[in-house]
């Protein structure tokens, strides 16, 4: 029995759809650059240093750890603890190899029905795993209640322009530039595309409704950014140039009133 | 020499593009529903309506305030004043015909220059203007300038998804679904575009940007709404089914701190 950090909740297994631990897609998935080099393999990683509070001696949840490159991070900038939680039995029993560290403790665990303890944390972070979950307006009314007055909520996830059309795929318009479709983007709800399995489902939800839940629960925006590569990025890897012609991703902070 | 209810500052006429006095433009765009009919004419007005505060003995500045139809609103529902300002000879002349009430004052002005006294405000309104604005950070210092603690900014743009592309019309998917086409949405600055006239100029910010500018000077946002019809709308007007697509304009409600 591992000892406990702090006391989680237990909750219902009404699992999400649990892609990553489908084999065909977690052999596609673990050779991502960002999860064989980690942090640094992501291009957004340092616009989302930029919005991360000094972690200094704080208490972290962090929400779809995947192989715990973050949570060991946050260790290394000095937070006290780090609770990292993710769905996959995958990704957490790689998480637990990998990290030799008392102050991180890693649960597997269904964002949808997951419950953490109230005020019991100074950051809650997510990369990239929001838009898996249904019921984006619980989650927050949990998190929310989960964070110490103060405390801040810093979370990616794919951005609506890249979810919201039925066919999420390059377009060429008569210049030859390289388009994205928008289609549907006011109908929230399911999307299902082929990444590295089929059907893999994703919630679309409008960029309003995802500042606005915020709002509703009880948090002031901080910041909002529509990841685009900086001009040295592309110098480096050419490939990158595509991301200016839409964003990918959305990345929010913001503070718990 | 008309009355004036407030000073309003002496400014430069470093004038942006003054489409509206484009004489085939003008006719154009007089023509249109919302002009004709006037706010219930716009699809949106109703959501506007909804992020309106209480105006009862408020002091009102109307931004683009074209044929002054939402500065006679403001005064129906109990303001103290409205000052409307627009670049347009022709639209102020029509507004000054069409309004007949000493609590409104319209005068021509640019938004790139304009100055208003400090404070002197409880809500500042926009329709469908600051995408028109170079300078939007100018702007909304002076806007934040302009409100006396407590007030409110709301505004409507034509929505970023909807001015990003180089080619900005619809194309269709290969399911023959209406799509609208995105590129460029990270490379902010010039947009042309025929509407009633040749190279109508517009400014294409990042929704990240407008957000994180409001903050910066600043605001707290309240809301941010991405327009789409609603079902009884889209009953009433079948066109209008298409903006469910995408959104063609973002509203915004903010909180002078």
């Amino acid at each position: 029995m591992e000892a406990r950090l702090i006391p989680v909740f237990p909750q219902e297994m009404n699992m999400a759809q649990n892609i990553y631990d489908n084999p065909e897609f977690f052999a596609g998935y673990s050779q991502l650059p960002r999860q064989v080099q980690g942090l640094d393999g992501a291009p957004e990683w340092p616009a989302i240093r930029a919005l991360l509070p000094d972690v200094t001696a704080r208490r972290v949840a962090d929400l779809g750890c995947g192989f715990g490159w973050s949570a060991r991070w946050f260790r290394e900038q000095g937070a006290a603890s780090v609770l990292g939680f993710d769905l996959s039995q995958n990704m957490i029993a790689r998480a637990r190899t990998d990290t030799d560290d008392a102050g991180i403790e890693y649960h597997i665990a269904d964002l949808e029905t997951l419950e953490l303890p109230k005020a019991a944390f100074d950051l809650v972070y997510s990369a990239l795993t929001f838009h898996y979950v249904r019921d984006f307006g619980r989650l927050i009314r949990m998190i929310h209640a989960a964070l110490a007055p103060g405390g801040e909520l810093v979370f990616t996830i794919e951005h609506p322009i890249f979810m919201a059309a039925a066919h999420p795929q390059w377009l060429v318009d008569e210049d030859g530039r390289k388009t994205w479709p928008v289609n549907g983007y006011s109908i929230e709800g399911e999307r299902r595309t082929d990444w590295f399995a089929k059907d893999v489902l994703k919630y679309h939800r409008t960029l309003a409704t995802t500042v606005n839940t915020l709002i509703d629960m009880g948090f002031t925006l901080r910041r909002i950014e529509e990841f685009a590569p900086t001009p040295e990025q592309i110098a480096q890897m050419p490939a990158l140039a595509e991301e200016l012609e839409r964003p990918m991703m959305m990345l929010v902070s913001a503070h718990r009133n």
